[in-house]
């Protein structure tokens, strides 16, 4: 029947003449293997990595190149300059007096030993200096992270009561972190990061900082018993319920290195050039807080210290790896959790600042580097690192060159490792929690959630809910409920596609929605309509039912007004991206019902993919490849063609008439 | 920055004489709450289902409308006529005769005394009457979800053990699922059911069905002692570890019933009008079954029979509902699995008639009904019950006219529950599994599952996922594996959407896809790119990606040629429905990445909410309104009378220049 259908409009098409129009040709079949190939290579390999390999010739040459490809400092290193060095050994200084107080305040947070926050910013920095691929990023540890690790794994096991067990689930799950790191980039799995969207990430960002500041009150209230819920709601009870056990010293000296650190930041801000100000202020703040509880000797009123920090270098930690059954569920999912959220900061921070400085960042790659670095630290005492934005930006506005300048980072932080750890020990905890609390207010971004009111509600809702998730519920609930909504934004798009009427544009031949053009005028007896979305099973029932309503109102319109029915339905595929059976099914449901009230559906522009299943389908016979037209434009023209050349009346059955 | 822009590209314009173009209209802002009321209509009422209450005028006709609206059979009732009755007679005895059997049969599949089976049959069909919307339904337990209940309820509670708190847990399991159904209906979610696609519904179905057989393998050997598991190995090995129990007399009996009902089914095939025969044959078989065992004796030897059947309608079980903590939990989960499950059959029949009949069924009213009358069914010892497929189908063919064939039904089961339960005595075990297997092996679809491997592969493994799913693991596993591969589909078909080079159609001023129109022709200078999805976080790493690849790539080729290299970018943004704030940002990044190689974006055919977007979040300004045009023939034709009036070169630079 379909042959025949295709004939005899090539005669009707004769009948009226220089009528003949383009038609929408039907793909070559390809092979199953051939599609689901490229399919394949275009969902994991979409930016082609190894174009750089496979261009040379002979085994050698390509070795190289898949050398050069994993480590790309074997790229960079042999071009490597003095005035590159000198450049690289500023921004590495720099980003070391912010690591080395920041290292400790962070390891303090995670509840670990504030040694270990030094650890961690000597060996991963030199693993990602070989193997990844960003210029500009600063490796370190960051409070997110620390946050949940010590939540997550504080639920459990008590870092005071049982600090080697905690120790060694923190390492466990940093060797976990790791593992799932680098396994994503190496499956090439690395889109998943993506579904953290830049709006769920801001919510969740401004909430973990809220939930980090107010773990800050314990340290400038200076209290000795705390919560260990992450709660609002917990943490002001637990601050109110002591109001006696406030310390007005602490209060003091807090608020006091707060604002100084506070002022330091708002001038770095207004003028980039004096970055260093606001880089060298925490290692300022822990030498004159250091310096004062030594000469007033404040730890005998109220004021606690760091205390002993062992000498030498990070102790090896591979024993230290705890994989037997009852927590060893905790550490991988402490490590699965932080893992994602660590990898979803380092590949931003570094897509960003590659983007400045337009080079290319292959995530997939990043997760390797980022996922070995933290294999390689758990088995040398360091607790989970990524690339955290404070850092890499004032290693940017530094200017390093190279990843060179972690190293001259790690080699700084060396350096205090074997001498200068003794100068800690009176260094007041209360300077660590101004430090984190300045730090993490420059992670409340409340301009960019105002920014995604005015442009986008939904990525509103995804941050406020992650804000909101994280601030009165938990880290882990905050991320749970961006991922929820913006999983059924996307759901919710395919499940409810707009639908549009297009009118003609007076004096063209296009056709354009008549919400959003104005002057487009519809063409009597023919409805045109447009779906925005790849028919699936999700809208396929609700499409049928909204096309049919669409029908109806335009007949109660016409009706009304005493003018032609509707005689022909032109649905604009242009804009329909797939469809699967239960779209096939809806379209074969579809043509059959109008058919039944004499209303003829007409295709416009459908594509490669849409053809190839209207084909297989057999619906493509059914409505009569006659029928389908490359643009909308061509099929209103045949339509309003047949409508004028004959009566009204059943147009299917006018259509047979005229061949 | 943005109304200069626009004011010197009418400038460019008059400078090119009658060069005017339509400008893409942006649109009228709109009160927010506006938009979201709009919004939400479209998504929960998106078939405007009060239109015939609001169109009534004063309160009393609203009122009535509204009744009519809940209980549809106040609409046909008025206007029933004799003749309406005879067809629904007829159609109510025959499908009496199919519920009679199948409902025993149905309630052993779910450990349940076989009485329940009738009484299920009874207060369902007559609340549905009232309530329901489709003609064509006929009410009654069915397969999959009696397995269900065995299966979910027994792995925690033995039916053997424990009868009394398996049967109450069993009421509660269909009260919290006709309140799941009917709340669906109530918050107007009813398109949650949606996302169980056709294809999921084959395969499971399909695993469904063979896992029901298999259960059968018990009464049909005569086996005592059986598994409790439902998946393939467990239930092969239960069956061939115990092969000395097997009991010939059973095996003979069952083949020789099971051979006549398949054979009666193909019959009723091959002729419709002989439908009566097939629905005959069930009874007929119980009648036969029953005689035999009578006479011969046979329960003595190895023949099973149903027993004592209490006489009387369905007592009350209210006071059985179980709202205590243990159970209570494992009764809300049964029930809204196997509501869900009962409500996608349910709600697919019903459409399917519906639209043979070519009239309308309201989704969540139909929720609401199949709620409502399992609520009731629980407070009156039934259990879960539906529109089964095969029973409707029977009801269709015997040319039921209205919902009153359920009445039918409903009063001959009552008839038989007051004085023939005790019929049923000698009805043996094993003619019960004869007709299961029989209905079963209607339900195994395999030619859609073929269809859908010629249609569509994704949709095949969603099928083929649910298949094995259900039958090696369990029937839930199957759930979640076909909605996990169709959701997957979703988000993947937004996460790498396609992008495709647009070329001219020689003689038109048509932009098609390249690999589609084989005759298409690039411009040179001007790379025309199509993106064929909402630019949403979870693509926006990717498409930036893609896009410059896409640029490399023409660069390449055009630089190899020795021919004019990319100056101007259009994006076709027809397909695109939907942007958020990481889509915007995209496009902000890419403007300012191109700018920096002298390349030129232009924007083609963008929507309302896509203008509006990029206008509220500057985008708008960015790449200037006058670089964006109603359609790709425009876009180019505008670039192509740049580039030829002025010397190819920095192509953002000629276009100032021309100002």
């Amino acid at each position: 029947m379909g042959g025949n259908a295709a004939e005899s409009a090539a005669g009707g098409k004769n009948a009226g003449d220089e009528r003949v129009h383009l038609r929408v040709p039907l793909p070559q079949p390809r092979p199953f293997l051939d599609t689901f190939r490229a399919n394949l290579k275009e969902t994991f390999f979409p930016d082609d990595p190894f174009r750089a390999v496979v261009r040379e010739r002979g085994a050698g040459r390509r070795a190289a190149a898949a050398l050069r490809y994993f480590f790309p400092f074997l790229e960079w290193a042999p071009a490597y300059t003095l005035g590159t060095f000198k450049s690289d050994l500023i921004s590495g200084i720099t980003i070391a007096s912010l690591a080395i107080p920041q290292g400790i305040s962070y390891a303090k947070l995670a509840n670990l030993p504030p040694i270990l926050g030094l650890y961690s910013s000597f060996v991963p920095p030199l693993v990602y200096a070989m193997m990844g691929s960003s210029r500009d990023l600063a490796v370190g540890t960051v409070a997110v992270a620390s946050l949940l690790i010590s939540s997550m794994l504080g639920a459990e096991v008590s870092p005071t009561d049982n600090p080697a067990l905690y120790l060694h689930l923190a390492f466990t799950a940093t060797f976990f972190a790791g593992v799932f790191q680098a396994s994503l980039g190496l499956l090439r799995l690395g889109f998943i990061v993506d579904f953290l969207s830049h709006a769920a990430i801001v919510g969740f960002m401004g909430g973990a900082a809220t939930v980090v500041c107010l773990q800050q009150l314990k340290g400038m209230l200076g209290l000795e018993h705390f919560t260990t819920s992450t709660d609002l709601v917990s943490v002001m009870r637990s601050v109110f319920s002591q109001t006696h056990q406030w310390r007005w010293e602490s209060v003091v000296l807090g608020s006091g290195f707060l604002f100084f650190l506070i002022i330091t930041r708002y001038f770095s801000k207004r003028q980039p050039r004096l970055f260093w100000i606001s880089a060298a202020a925490p290692l300022t703040s822990v030498i004159l807080g250091s310096l004062l509880v030594y000469f007033t000797k404040a730890e005998n009123h109220g004021i606690q210290v760091i205390g002993y920090l062992k000498k030498g270098l990070n102790p090896l930690s591979v024993t230290n790896l705890d994989f037997t059954p009852p927590y060893m569920m905790l550490a991988v999912k402490t490590g699965i959790i932080t893992g994602v959220i660590a990898l979803a900061e380092g590949i931003a921070v570094g897509r960003s600042f590659a983007m400045f400085k337009n080079y290319h960042i292959d995530g997939n790659k990043e997760m390797i580097a980022i996922g070995t670095m933290n294999i390689l630290g758990s088995f040398t005492s360091c607790y989970l690192t990524t690339g955290p934005f404070s850092r890499s930006a004032v290693n940017y506005n530094a200017g390093c060159k190279t990843a060179m300048s972690n190293v001259i980072m790690s080699l700084a932080v060396m350096i205090t490792l074997l001498f200068l750890t003794p100068l800690f020990h009176y260094t007041p905890l209360v300077v660590l929690s101004a430090i984190i609390m300045s730090a993490m207010l420059g992670l409340i971004d409340f301009p960019g959630a105002v920014h995604l009111w005015h442009v986008d509600k939904v990525d509103f809702c995804v941050c406020a809910g992650a804000y909101l998730g994280v601030v009165f519920g938990s880290v882990e609930m905050g991320l749970v409920v961006a991922v929820a909504i913006s999983v059924l934004r996307v759901l919710l798009f395919v499940a409810r596609p707009r639908t549009t009427v297009l009118g003609n544009v007076p004096d063209t031949t296009m056709y354009r929605r008549m919400d959003q053009y104005t002057t487009a005028r519809t063409v009597p007896g023919v409805l045109v309509l447009r779906v925005d979305s790849p028919i699936y099973f999700a809208n396929s029932s609700y499409l049928r039912e909204r096309i049919s309503r669409w029908i109806d109102d335009e007949e109660e319109r016409t009706g009304a007004k005493g003018e032609t029915g509707v005689q022909y339905v032109v649905l604009d595929m242009g804009a329909v991206g797939g469809i699967d059976t239960s779209g096939t099914s809806m379209l074969d449901e579809l043509k059959k019902n109008l058919d039944r009230r004499g209303i003829q559906v007409v295709l416009a522009n459908p594509g490669t993919e849409i053809m190839k299943k209207l084909d297989s389908s057999k619906v493509l016979e059914l409505i009569g490849h006659e029928w389908i037209f490359p643009t909308v434009g061509e099929a209103v023209s045949e339509c309003d063609f047949v409508l004028h050349s004959h009566k009204p009346g059943n147009a299917a059955a006018v259509h047979e008439n005229i061949v």
